[in-house]
Parts: C-alpha cells; structure tokens; sequence
C-alpha cells in the first residue's frame, strides 16, 4: 500500500494523480540522516556543504559498505523524503499561482521522494556506521537509501 | 518480498548482506527508459551527454510533470536498475582483488538499486510523455522513477 502521507491541502490551480494501491518495488532504508532540523518548518531549502553539521547513521548489515569513504570525498547521498506528498504532478510551490511540472522542480513533493543531495564526507567511523558530512536539507530521522560516491574524483 | 534478482555469483571477498524480507517504502514506476542496449553486456560504464540518443516514457497519469522542461535544460534520471543484485556491501567491480565498500562505488549492486544520472534534454513531447536526453548508461526497458532538474540552472 503506498503511503500517502500528508494531509496538507492542495493549492491553486494544482492537479494530483491517482497513486496507484501498489507499489511496484521495495526499498530498504539503511539507516537515517540526522541534522540539526525537527520540524519542516525548520528545513532550508537546500542543503550547504559549509552548513551546519549532519552525519548520516548506517546501519547493520550496511557499515561494511563505508568501506573506502575517506574525509574530503565528495557524496551523493540518497534519502526517503517520507513526509512529503506523492500525488501532485502540477504544483504551486510558491503560493503565487505560477504552476510547475513536478519533474521540472525538486520539490520533495513526487510520485517517488527521493532526495539527492550532492556533500563532502568530513570524517567516518566505520564500526560505529557513521558519516559526519556537511549541510542537508532533512528533517532529523529522514531515512537513508543510499550514499554514492560522486562521478567527480577532485575534491 | 524483495526481489534478488540476478543470479550471478559471489567473486572473491565479496561479502553478502541478508536483506530483509518485507521492504520499509514502495516504489511506484513512472515509465520507462528506452536506450539502445538491449542487454548489460551492451551498456557503457557511464552515460554521455553527446552518446547515443536516449528517451524517456513517461506514462499516464505522470505525463503533465513534464510541464516545464525544455531542451537544453540539464536533469537528473532516477531509475532502478531492476537486474542488480541488492546484498553485497563489499565488491571486487574489477575483478582483481581489490574490494570496495558498496557505498564508496557507482556500480548498480545496491541495497537500494537507484541510478542518478545526469543528462541533457534534447526535446520534449508532452503529449506522447516523452522526454530525449543525452546517452544514459542501462538496458532498454528499465523502470524510470523520477527526473529533477538539475540544481545548476545554467545550461
């Protein structure tokens, strides 16, 4: 069954699609992205590597597979943004009556919300599963899909 | 049920992960990528925005998502490599030995199996929910899950 979660109302000229009842492959979350963020509300609209603090939690069997990752490596990291929505396929972002395709945005709001958040590892403990890295964008507790090494090898 | 596919086998000091048996969120596939490789054999190591011509289906409900994007515009492609096995979390890619830790490679063994790839949009027909890009890197046919545009607006 997917999981439509939020209640929030629907905007302006906004059109959602009818999700389907099920899915058509399952994710495992791996562990959870922990920030400074509680609340949505508190979120900023995109993540800074100069900003505040964030480590990424993996969990067992996973930490075998930070393997490899060293400080100053540049991530992509993968994340489940559970709280948003996933029926809108024209959206009113910004309240002003200007309506975006959602695959033209990066809105979380998506029929699969998946964030992909482009940081720099700043230090790994690997027993413990852990990936300090820089500013994201999440509530704390988003779970964790996937971190991927960037294609560009330079810092 | 997770789906394990992909038969192959273990190389040396890979080192295999139980996943679990019920997944944590759905998937819902918005269509599909059409490329000219029909098997992963045939498939390069990494798309090229000036290879082979490459395009999106995007199915119905999604296709008014597209609302937006235009050629010249650079995406991101989030599809799920559905042959890859999904429990090593140490990997010999090469062959030779040398292991890495999953997350510290692209390759499409992954709990999660999401390819992120970048590209540029070469046309967009909104009617038919079709979007052409640059060369992407996977089999003819595999399940699209998301386009965002890039955060880096310029073309």
């Amino acid at each position: 069954m997917i999981n439509t979660a939020d209640p929030s109302g629907i905007r302006d000229g906004e059109v959602v699609a009818p999700l389907p009842l099920r899915g058509d492959a399952e994710l495992v979350f791996i562990g959870r992205v922990r920030t400074p963020f509680e609340q949505r509300e508190d979120c900023p609209r995109q993540g800074r590597d100069d900003g505040q603090s964030c480590w990424l939690e993996v969990d067992e069997p996973w930490r075998v597979g930070l393997t490899g990752l060293e400080a100053g490596m540049r991530v992509q990291v993968l994340y489940w943004m559970h709280l948003a929505r996933r029926d809108l396929v024209l959206q009113n972002p910004d309240f002003r009556g200007d309506l975006h395709g959602t695959f033209s945005i990066r809105s979380p709001v998506r029929p699969n919300p998946i964030a992909v958040s482009l940081t720099t590892v700043r230090g790994v403990d690997l027993a413990a599963g852990i990936l300090h890295v820089g500013g994201l964008d999440c509530v704390d507790g988003t779970p964790l899909l996937d971190i991927k090494r960037d294609r560009c090898f330079g810092t």
